[in-house]
């Protein structure tokens, strides 16, 4: 028995991820359900993909997540299961929601979902809840073993999946430079796309000042030095500093403090940033 | 092992919620348990009625449902366990939190809870939580089958449960018109209470254009014409469309827009559309 | 099979809760696990306290709670597992988290956690969250039996554990007082530190008037009788009443109103409350 992973832009202030978890614990009231979040920015595909390269490896293998985020419900856009190379199962649109899991974590092998058998049934008539219709029982049949990952429907070429614009990191004699890739959004620090091997390369150690510059297009929104720390408690509280986030990517923070707010910064690949070693 | 579920207009903020749980838990630890929504605004039965139906039908027979929007807790009013006509069970207090489900889906029988029997232990001095001492413990007894839907209580009679005030569609030549029910929250859809099988009557095809009217009393709040859409992606992004909901009712949207905020639409009897075919 | 409660500043609008799920869920894919709250304002570690205090006697013995309100992440601050006197544990850093439980329901034993063996394979580069890391990984290991509470690590004194100031109630011949414990968020009712076994010295029958002193400092921010009431239902809606909270403490609030809303009330031992007896 397998455990299902719900995300979506729903909120859960209605009664929409209810009837998501319903229909799943009618195929097996054994299930285990749980969310990873519900607060995805409404049509905000990005995010999604974000949230699952978060979380999906701290799951087990044969774990489902279902993620729907889906501005082009109904729409001739494919519904697809992705399997991990480290063998977790994401139902979702392909519309995006893949592009940091295919990136970071590698998918093995896509199917389409064959919606003549993976669909609720008597749902045929109602074209704007897939999340509930084809993606909830499509995951929870999966979870369960009702069906197995060849019974989705017939493969599809990883390297067909939608994609979103994405940007690598770029490491020059002194600094490294990225993009802000989403916010640690309660304390508002910033998660770059710079992996900490990479940064490691311009052989800076825990307590040196790094000068950090963030923009967007040609506006700068921060320049200044701060210290690169090994935890939040080696700065005073409402000091800036850059560290190692739970990735293991470059992260930028006020301690106690929001960064995010302090200086209005956004997320994507228009928010530049460089860390740039300070010479001695 | 049946499934409990619990709404309430409590929050998740707080311990209140995680109390209940707890009580639940202790009843039976091998319980599934999971939640509706707890964001119904607070007092607001008519919520609580709606986020009901729109759920229930979507669980298996044996499932229990705790609803806890209580603005007369601990006063006389009745506190309730009913069975759907498909088996589900809801544990309320009876102050309207039934309509819908009755409306729609249609009750069977319904026992008052003997609170002589069915109360936590040590709780009766406590007046203001009836969601844990009462609600809580003799929903997780009926769905853990420590006691039957006959130990709850005593029979009462259906039609004498309390009713929200309700309208009816009405459908003429070329219009039908009704109220709007419900808001899809996060994405500011207005939801009716016009049926699918009522619309059909006007022999309105996908394309067509309605003429969409709505008011509050007097006030005009919106009239134009939009299409008949069978899915979101066939309008534009930003255009306005009439659909038929995952609830099987007439709504009104803006294609990745929020209807309700661009026009300050709210919900409620007082809330009235109109859909009028076009003349060709 | 013991149960796994999580409690957080984290919020549930990214991946991080999930996470902690994730490593739980690796541990045992059998556990329930549920939530407290994550919405602890960030770094709030009263918050943190009370809502425990709040909550973990409604959970059976055995349950395991990982609260993470965690300011110091990192610091030299200890990572415990309290184990209380009704048999619950609780795994939190050593900051004043236990405060409340300590002073209301005893704790019987203290342990360090030994992150030698306690920690999460493969993490030990990573600095900014224990909650994953460490406190997760040890509450489901406790909580599915793969370690005993003995394995934990070494006994700590509770005498040691951190505690964050607190005001005792007094209580006078007329009157009884005491602090503004928390808000009843969602619904802006007062809970007070004044237990209803000490409140019920006064003599005080349900119906009589209180006069209620609120201040902060040398600034009132309320003062006026109010009726003593067991029900919300034996006051009219918008009018104020004193009532025993669903923890056996002295409340105040506004029957479907906020008082707290009403007139600024704030939490904390700067938030002082007497409740006087009027002469007759």
């Amino acid at each position: 028995m397998n455990t299902l992973i719900f995300q979506s832009d729903f909120g859960i202030g209605d009664g929409a991820v209810s009837a998501m978890y319903g229909v799943a614990n009618s195929v097996c009231p054994d299930l285990h359900i749980y969310d990873l979040t519900h607060d995805i920015t409404p049509y905000d595909i990005w995010q999604a993909s974000y949230r699952l390269v978060q979380t999906v490896n701290y799951w087990r293998q044969g774990t489902v997540f279902v993620s729907v985020v889906d501005p082009g419900v109904g729409s001739d856009r494919l519904s697809i299961v992705a399997k991990t190379k480290n063998g977790q199962y994401i139902v979702t649109p392909d519309n995006g929601t893949l592009t940091h899991v295919k990136l970071r974590l590698g998918i093995e092998e896509v199917r389409i979902i064959d919606e003549t058998i993976n669909r609720l049934a008597d749902s045929d008539e109602s074209y704007t809840f897939y999340g509930r219709d084809v993606y909830a029982y499509t995951g929870a049949r999966l979870a369960a073993g009702v069906i197995s990952f060849e019974e989705v429907g017939p493969l599809y070429d990883v390297e067909k999946i939608v994609e979103l614009p994405t940007q690598k990191p770029v490491l020059d004699d002194t600094s490294v430079s990225g993009i802000i890739d989403i916010l640690d959004v309660r304390f508002g620090s910033l998660w770059t796309n710079i992996p900490k091997t990479l940064f490691k390369k311009l052989n800076v150690s825990f307590g040196d000042r790094l000068e950090v510059t963030i923009s967007n297009g040609r506006r700068i929104l921060f320049k200044n030095t701060m210290i690169y720390a090994k935890l939040f408690a080696d700065v005073y509280v409402g000091e800036a500093l850059v560290y190692v986030n739970s990735l293991d990517h470059m992260a930028v923070a006020i301690n106690q403090g929001s960064f995010a707010r302090a200086y209005n910064i956004g997320t994507g690949t228009s928010w530049q940033i460089t860390l740039k070693k300070e010479s001695k």
